[in-house]
């Protein structure tokens, strides 16, 4: 039986609602795999007019996925405006986050895509972690650092070594353990989830021109290089580390399956700016399947019907396709 | 009279000798404005079999385009191999760099556009300087920090507000003096140089998500935003900060002109993932035109007749260009 994916609608008063909808409603042309939203269903109504069916549990998603999007509904968020985000709201999307993964690790969901949420919002409830990846993998009983975020576009993929940190902490953060666990489960997630059988990373350098040989830094030298060497030793096709800004051009992009940044922007500036209603989330190193779309909550076009669902609709796709592989690697184990 | 313009050939062990050679070789078809190479004779018949011609003076430079490439030759830089960077070669590239400048600063040039160096060389002979741009700005009596340089391709101009710096020294560099120093020399130099009347300029922030409002790094609110209001103060048309992640796909290039960027890497990236083989370096601030192609040496493929002379020609283009607007605009002052 297939399962439905379970999408978590992200905070209540951003494009998340929407773009879900929307995603549902080009189920057929995109070929979409049945999925189920988890979330306020008011929130919902309140900027689409298609229709909505409540459900109460995963299971009846696929029946009611041709007629109408199933929500499964969860505490109510309050009065939401699109647009204007509070704390109620943020509770809303993170009761939906914590449910949405819930499903999905007891196996009644086949992944898990997450809406965006608010951190400066989460924050305020309390939420502690640095944003939605650590905290799902947590509640999957993954170490932080042993989960990857990978970004995918169709020319390009991303993996930020370190995510949502000041710039200034990240050369404290970065070490070579980091590394070398970044490095082996994002190779191993290319080979589970996209079916490359022996992926190539290639290693972004920390400082301009990849340190030109010490005299513009040394973590190139000090914890870069090493790291390499170590993955490599493991039989890893590890690259690198090469200048951070002649790593994306069209031909160098040919020369690897995931380029490997040391900091959020290095990691996102060339992604979004080549695939950026496009671009997909996807965490490696879990028990569970989980993508989401590359961009934010967009408070500024929220309830005004004009938020692309691109990178939601792609987000569905990849994760019903890495859900699809893993399911059929298991089933030639057995 | 039409002043030639003055190209330094860079490192002669790079690609620098057979990109301008090739530069000349295609003056026809791509209306070329006259120039000039400033290096090593040898260096360039090495790489290249067309017409060289050794001139004595910029002004001979003119009459000999049509037939041959005109170079004022100095210093013999040894015995070159391409791919082989030594001392002498760096030597030779230095004494280019300083005669071009000479040449252009005293008005026998009408702009000057620099080849590539190899900075690890530099460093070996005493060159002090972070790059050629620190360098030219010094020769011309300008402060470093009110010369600007800016990567100008035909969809985006970034400018990085430090360069060559170890990306860990960036935030105790970053201040408010700097930042309003480089946004008005970009303003007055997109109007000097590229005739935008009212410069629009896109500030990005440092930290991932231009710091969430704190949670992610105060340098946006202690540093960048006090900066633009400033220069808003003095009329110009400065926005943001904005998250560098989301400040280069199609949509949001359309509303600036120029991106200002807190280091290198967050320039250098869009900038080179979309344009890397036409993207022009051009120094703002300067009493002369200054532009360079937006590449390294290549030691790799040096002398194998395969580097692509686009850079170098949009930099000849875009001197000629400069040069041009500048003349009128004194002219019409007169």
């Amino acid at each position: 039986m297939t399962m439905p994916i379970a999408v978590s609608m992200g905070d209540p008063a951003g494009i998340g609602p929407e773009i879900v909808a929307k995603a549902w409603g080009v189920r057929m042309e995109q070929r979409l795999a049945p999925f189920f939203a988890v979330g306020d269903v008011k929130a919902i109504a309140r900027v689409w007019g298609g229709p909505i069916r409540r459900i109460s549990e995963p299971s009846e998603a696929c029946a009611v996925f041709g007629d109408a999007l199933p929500v499964v509904s969860i505490q109510d968020a309050g009065d939401v405006t699109p647009g204007l985000p509070d704390v109620d709201g943020a509770r809303c999307a993170l009761h939906a986050l914590e449910l949405a993964v819930g499903l999905t690790r007891s196996g009644v969901a086949s992944a898990l895509v997450t809406g965006p949420v608010s951190k400066a919002q989460l924050y305020q409830i309390g939420f502690t972690d640095p944003g939605q990846t650590e905290f799902v993998a947590e509640r999957c009983g993954v170490a932080r650092e042993n989960a990857v975020m990978m970004l995918a576009g169709p020319s390009l993929r991303v993996v930020p070594m370190t995510t949502h940190l000041p710039l200034s902490q990240v050369a404290s953060v970065l070490n070579i353990e980091l590394i070398v666990a970044k490095g082996r489960a994002t190779a191993r997630g290319l080979q589970r989830n996209f079916g490359i059988e022996r992926p190539r990373l290639a290693f972004a350098g920390f400082n301009p021109h990849a340190g030109e040989q010490g005299a513009l830094g040394r973590e190139e030298i000090e914890i870069i290089a090493p790291a390499i060497a170590l993955l490599q030793e493991e039989g890893i096709d590890a690259i690198g580390p090469f200048a951070a800004d002649t790593l994306f051009h069209p031909r160098a992009r040919a020369g690897y399956d995931a380029a490997m940044c040391c900091y959020h922007d290095q990691a996102l500036i060339p992604l979004k700016a080549l695939h950026f209603d496009e671009g997909v989330n996807i965490t490696l190193g879990l028990p569970i399947v989980r993508t989401s779309p590359d961009h934010g909550t967009a408070f500024g076009i929220a309830g005004k019907n004009i938020a692309e669902p691109g990178a939601m609709i792609a987000a569905i796709r990849l994760a019903a396709e890495a859900a699809d592989r893993r399911a059929n690697a298991a089933t030639s184990q057995e």
